[in-house]
């Protein structure tokens, strides 16, 4: 099977967790656009009154194009459940997200949630993370000089640049530095060290912010729960 | 003498410490604005070549329209120094800015340079900070959510409105919320609270970055000096 089929057969495994009447987040990614075309279907088959918040324009184009009731995040108190997609997954399913340059409002949807899901394909279950850079919004206002501290602090920021080379604007317009720090041995401290940062808007560490992870495996969707 | 008179003598001492070549930061609020004023006149006098980045369109505006030359923050490698107002310094020169919404840029300009003078009139001066709310700033995605968290931390938050009942919005196009905290026994603890809260772009504590503060007096302008 191929990743895209992995990714798939998770999303469509998450939404049985979803429950008529709930507020929905939305994550963003290709995993996600399978999770919210099947949700979409489940939805319409079942007669579902679910109300969807999404992390991106993309998201929102998807969801309101298939039918699903979206609102502004501001709109809902609390949301009950998020699914999203997730950069990688370790051992002790801490994550990193950010490779859309979504991860600022993803961080604020998941922190607005009742439960998590993350749905990815096994390629994405590590021991350790920092297989991948991790990503962080900054300011474009003093670049220069947040860029010059973290690459002190041995944290090898790239601006990152589009197709065109132009660099990457996330929704809030601000930019993204990917951080190639190699193997994070402690997430908390290097996340507890970012958040400290003047001028980083934020950071693509999300821990202790997971409930449920779905893996897409050649032998079917792994569904691990319970973690919080 | 009234409290404008103060702020000017401040104001006018503390351009003693600029040096020709500077890369100067300069503030935003009412004593900076005599400030920029008599950088702009000693500049001039002894023709002295300075470089200024701004922490809003107000100073800039003044700054050029004065003859002063202004660059944006990313052209500069670091500031040599930074002059700037603070709504509150305590007495452990700790200090609350924010009061005029410019906080997050302000914070950005004072972590470039090497050196940061606040210029105040001494009713600014006060045991322990917080006669003044404390003002945050937030993403409006998700002002439901923090504003409720920060309720919750019994932080008593109040989103910041102008003259027509609008929002106040920065130069990033976020809010402010105002936090009525009371008396700050311990700054440090508050700041890291808030450095982790997601959601919350900056916070108003100015916490271990003055060098020098200015203080107008009946007397004249008080310099305390050696402070870190």
């Amino acid at each position: 099977m191929d990743q895209n089929q992995l990714k798939k057969a998770a999303a469509e495994y998450a939404v049985r967790f979803v429950e008529d009447g709930m507020n929905l987040g939305l994550g963003t990614g290709s995993t996600v656009t399978y999770m919210v075309a099947a949700l979409a279907k489940r939805a319409q088959d079942e007669n579902m009154e679910l109300t969807c918040v999404t992390t991106s324009s993309r998201t929102k184009r998807q969801a309101e194009g298939l039918g699903l009731r979206v609102v502004e995040l501001n709109e809902v108190d609390r949301l009950d459940l998020t699914i999203d997609g997730a950069d990688e997954i370790d051992a002790n399913y801490q994550g990193i997200k950010g490779g859309g340059a979504a991860h600022t409002m993803e961080k604020i949807v998941a922190t607005a949630s009742d439960q998590v899901i993350w749905i990815v394909d096994e390629s994405k279950m590590v021991e350790t993370l920092g297989k991948f850079p991790l990503p962080v919004e900054v300011f474009d206002y003093g670049l220069t000089q947040i860029t010059e501290r973290l690459a002190e602090q041995g944290l090898n920021p790239v601006l990152r640049l589009d197709e065109n080379k132009e660099p990457v604007r996330t929704h809030f317009k601000n930019l993204v530095l990917d951080l190639n720090v190699g193997q994070i041995a402690d997430p908390h401290a290097l996340a507890d060290q970012l958040d400290h940062e003047v001028g980083l808007v934020e950071h693509g560490l999300f821990l202790d912010m997971v409930n449920k992870v779905i893996v897409g495996t050649p032998d079917g969707p792994k569904l691990i729960d319970h973690i919080r």
